[in-house]
C-alpha cells in the first residue's frame, strides 16, 4: 500500500497528464445513444452491452416486464384523472400504507418527485402556519422554483438563498464538523440543526419544515449517523416544524434492511410527511406524498382542493402497483442487502489496495466510493474520479460521480443488480486503478 | 321567448325549489365508478356508457389504440432519462416546431402543465432580471407553490396576493369591463394591462411575464377579442417582459383554425414562451415549454444544468409522437372545427329558446355556455348550472362548469365529439331546460 505521501505526489502527477495534451489520458467523452434496456443492462446502437451502476429510477430493472404489462393493461381499458373512482388509486394507497409506519395513512399522488417535495411543503406550511424551511448543506430537492429554493445544491450557483431557507450542515461524518473519531456524531450534528433554529427565531423567523433526504445522494452518498433524525425531529417539532423525509431517491427497499431509509434512523422514528418518485413507478412518471391526518386535516380546511391532472390515474397506479408485486416476489429488498454488502466488502478490499479510495460508506445498493487526493486533507479527486468514470464507461460500466467536489463514486443500480455485477465492475474498477497508477508512474519516469 | 322578466321570476322560483326538501329536484350525486374509457365515450361498472363532454386530456380519445401501441413499443424496449441520447425526443421536439413559428425552436420536455409554467417562469425571470407577473382575473396556472402565486383562482382563497403578482382584468366581453358593445374591446383591455405594469413599475416592481391561457378556460371559457395578445405582448415587451402563453389545456388543434390557440389572435403573433400539457400524451404525463434562442442561451448561461427524471423519456416522447400521427391521419384538427361549429349552431338555437342561456362563446371544440338569472345583469345562474350537470349525468353525458361563477357549462370533448354525439346531447339539454321551466311553472301553480 503506497504510503500517504506517494500517493499524494502520483495524484498530482496524474493531474498533469490529464490536462496535457501530449499523455492524452483525458478526452471529451462522447455521450452514449442507448436504445435498449433489460434488468441492470442498457445497449447502444452498435449492441454493445453497459451495465448500469446509477440508474436507481429502473428500479426493478429497464423494461420489466410484469410493469411493461401492467401499464398496458391499464392504457388499453382506461386511463383517467381522478375526479372519478377507481379502484387503483385505492389499492396503491393501501399498499404503500403496508410499508409505512401507521400514522402515514394519508396519500397525494403525483407525477414527479420535485411536484411531491413541492407539495410537502405546501402541506407543512399550511400545517404549521409557519414559513420557513431547514435543509441540509449541498441538498438537491428539485427542478421547481419553489425547491431550488430550498436547494443549496442549486441556489448557491442561482439567485442565492432567500430569508425564508436556513442551511444546516451536512451529517457527513468522513469531510464533515464531526468525523468518525466523534464519540456522538448524530448529537452533534442535530445540536448544529437545533442552533440554526435558534438563530432563525432569534431574527423572528418561524420553521415550518425540515426537509432531508433519508440518506443525502447529491451530497455525496452520506448515511447520517443513526439517531440523527430522531433528535433533529425533536428540535424542529419543538420549534413548531414538521420532518420531511425525501425518499425519492433512497426508497422502496433500496437499503435492504428496511423498506424505507428512514427506518435506519431508528425503529421508531417517524416523518411527519414522506416523499417519493423516481423508482416508485419504474421510469413511469408517478411521485407520492404520504403525511399524518392531523396534516392533511389542515391542509384540507383551506376548502381549496388539490387537483393534479395525471396524478393517480389508473394507469400511474396500476404501474405502481406493480412495481411493488415485483419487489415482493423477486424479494428484491433483501437481494438488495445480500447484493450490497458483498459490493461492500469488495470495495473495501479495493481501498485498502487504492489509496486514491478513501472512505467506502452505503447501505444496500446505495452505496459512494469517496476518492481523494490525500489521505491527510481528504481533498476530493475531483479529476481523476472523472477519468475513472469516463474509462469505465469505455468498458461498458455505466458509473457516475456525484458530491460538492464530484469526487464520489455513486452506486445505485437497478435492485437486480447481481453478484456476478459486483465482481464484475470490482474487477474493472481494480484494474482501472491499477493502470492509472502504473500510467502516472511512466510520466514520471519520462520527466 | 320569455322575457327578462318572467326569466328571473321563474328562477328564483327554481332556486326555491332547489333548496327545500319538498320539491326533492336537488340531490347529493353520487360520485360515478369509471372502469372504461374508449373514444369520447366513458363505461362505469354497470356497463353504462357516457358521452364525456370534458375530458381534454384524452385528446384523440379515450384509449386511443395508436397511442397505446406506441407507449408499449417504447415501454417495452427502453423508458430512460435524457442523459442518454434518444432518437425520440429530437423526432419530438422536430414535429412540434413544425406546428410553430419558427422563432419558437427550443424545447424543453417535463411530466404536467404545472411542471412546465414553473419552467417558464424561471425562463422569464432568467432572461428579463426581472421578478414580477402580470396574470389575468380568475387565472389558473397549476397546482404548484409557484403557480398558487400567479394563480388569482387560487391564491384569492389562500395566502393572497404576492407583492410581485399583479393582476389584469379578463377579457372578458360577455361579462368584464367592457363588452360586446365596446367598438374596440382588444385594444381597452390591452390597455388594462398596460395600467397594471405602469402602475407595478410606479411602485418600483419589474416586470418578467405576462402569462395568459391563450384561451382563459377556469375563468369562464373566455374567448379574448382578436388582436388583443399582440397589443398586450407589446406592451409587456417594453416594460421588459416577456409573452407566455399558456396551451395546456386549449392546445393541439382545438379549436380548429388553428393548430395553437394563441394564432387566433393573429397571424403574426409569436409568444416568447409557449408551455404545453394535457392534451399532450393523450393521458399520459408529458409536457412541454418551447422558446426561443434567446431565452434558451440566457437560462443555460447559468451554467445550472436544467434536469427532470422522466421529462423527455423515449416513452414520453413516443406517445407524443402518436399524439400528432392521430391528429394528422384523423384529420381531427379540421375535424373540431366542423364539429365545434355545428355545436354552436344548436347551441344558439337553444339560446333563442331558453332565457337561461345568457351567452354561447366558443371555437372549434372550446365552447362555454353561459347560464344566467337575468338577462340585464347577467347574474351567474349557479345552483341552475349545477342542477343542469346532475342531470345530464342521469342521462350519461359528462359535462360540468367554470368560471367565477361557476355558472359556464363547458364543452371541451375529446377530439372525435362526433355531429351525432352533438344532436345527442343538445336534445338531452334541450329535454332538460324545458323540463326545468315546467317544473318551475308547476311549483308556482302549487304555491
Amino acid at each position: 500500500v503506497d504510503s500517504p505521501f506517494r500517493l499524494q505526489t502520483w495524484l498530482s502527477t496524474f493531474s498533469a497528464c490529464l490536462h496535457s495534451s501530449s499523455c492524452r489520458l483525458f478526452f471529451p467523452e462522447d455521450p452514449i445513444k442507448i436504445v435498449r434496456g433489460q434488468g441492470q443492462y442498457m445497449y447502444d446502437e452498435q449492441g454493445a452491452e453497459y451495465i448500469d451502476c446509477i440508474n436507481n429510477v429502473a428500479h426493478v430493472g429497464h423494461c420489466h416486464p410484469l410493469v411493461v404489462q401492467a401499464a398496458h393493461e391499464q392504457n388499453q381499458v382506461l386511463n383517467t384523472n381522478s375526479r372519478y373512482l377507481h379502484d387503483n388509486i385505492v389499492d396503491f394507497a393501501q399498499r404503500l400504507s403496508e410499508t409505512l409506519p401507521e400514522e402515514l395513512c394519508v396519500f397525494y399522488f403525483l407525477n414527479s418527485g420535485s411536484e411531491a417535495n413541492d407539495l410537502a411543503l405546501r402541506l407543512a406550511r399550511q400545517y404549521t402556519g409557519h414559513w420557513d424551511v431547514v435543509v441540509l448543506d449541498h441538498a438537491y430537492h428539485g427542478h421547481l422554483s419553489s425547491l431550488i429554493d430550498i436547494s443549496p445544491y442549486k441556489f448557491r450557483n442561482l439567485d442565492g438563498q432567500k430569508e425564508w431557507v436556513h442551511v444546516a450542515p451536512l451529517p457527513d461524518t468522513y469531510r464533515g464538523l464531526y468525523r468518525e473519531d466523534h464519540p456522538n456524531p448524530a448529537e452533534a450534528y442535530a445540536s448544529e440543526v437545533k442552533r440554526v433554529v435558534s438563530s432563525a427565531q432569534e431574527q423572528g423567523r418561524q420553521i415550518a419544515a425540515f426537509f432531508a433526504e433519508s440518506l443525502p445522494s447529491v451530497g455525496g452518498q452520506i448515511i447520517p449517523p443513526a439517531g440523527y433524525f430522531p433528535e433533529v425531529a425533536e428540535h424542529i417539532r419543538k420549534a413548531g416544524g414538521v420532518f420531511v423525509a425525501d425518499e425519492i431517491q433512497v426508497g422502496f427497499g433500496r437499503v435492504g434492511k428496511h423498506f424505507w431509509a428512514f427506518q435506519l434512523q431508528g425503529e421508531d422514528f417517524v416523518p411527519d410527511i414522506v416523499t417519493m418518485g423516481k423508482s416508485i413507478g419504474n421510469g413511469h412518471p408517478v411521485a407520492c406524498v404520504a403525511t399524518t391526518q392531523a396534516v392533511a386535516r389542515a391542509f384540507e380546511a383551506t376548502g381549496v382542493e388539490y387537483f393534479n391532472t395525471f396524478g393517480g390515474s389508473p394507469v400511474s397506479c396500476a404501474v405502481g402497483l406493480a412495481v411493488l408485486d415485483v419487489l415482493e416476489k423477486e424479494q428484491l429488498q433483501a437481494h438488495a442487502a445480500c447484493v450490497g454488502s458483498f459490493l461492500m466488502e469488495l470495495l473495501g478490499q479495493q481501498k485498502a489496495k487504492h489509496p486514491i479510495i478513501g472512505d467506502i460508506r452505503g447501505v444496500g445498493l446505495f452505496i459512494g466510493v469517496d476518492l481523494i487526493k490525500d489521505e491527510a486533507t481528504r481533498t476530493p479527486a475531483t479529476e481523476e474520479a472523472d477519468y475513472l468514470v469516463s474509462r469505465l464507461k469505455e468498458n461498458y460500466i455505466l458509473l457516475s460521480t456525484d458530491g460538492p467536489g464530484r469526487n464520489v463514486l455513486k452506486f445505485k443500480p437497478p435492485m437486480c443488480f447481481s453478484l456476478d455485477n459486483v465482481q464484475h465492475v470490482v474487477a474493472k474498477l481494480d484494474a482501472i486503478l491499477t493502470d492509472m497508477e502504473e500510467k502516472v508512474r511512466s510520466c514520471e519516469t519520462l520527466r
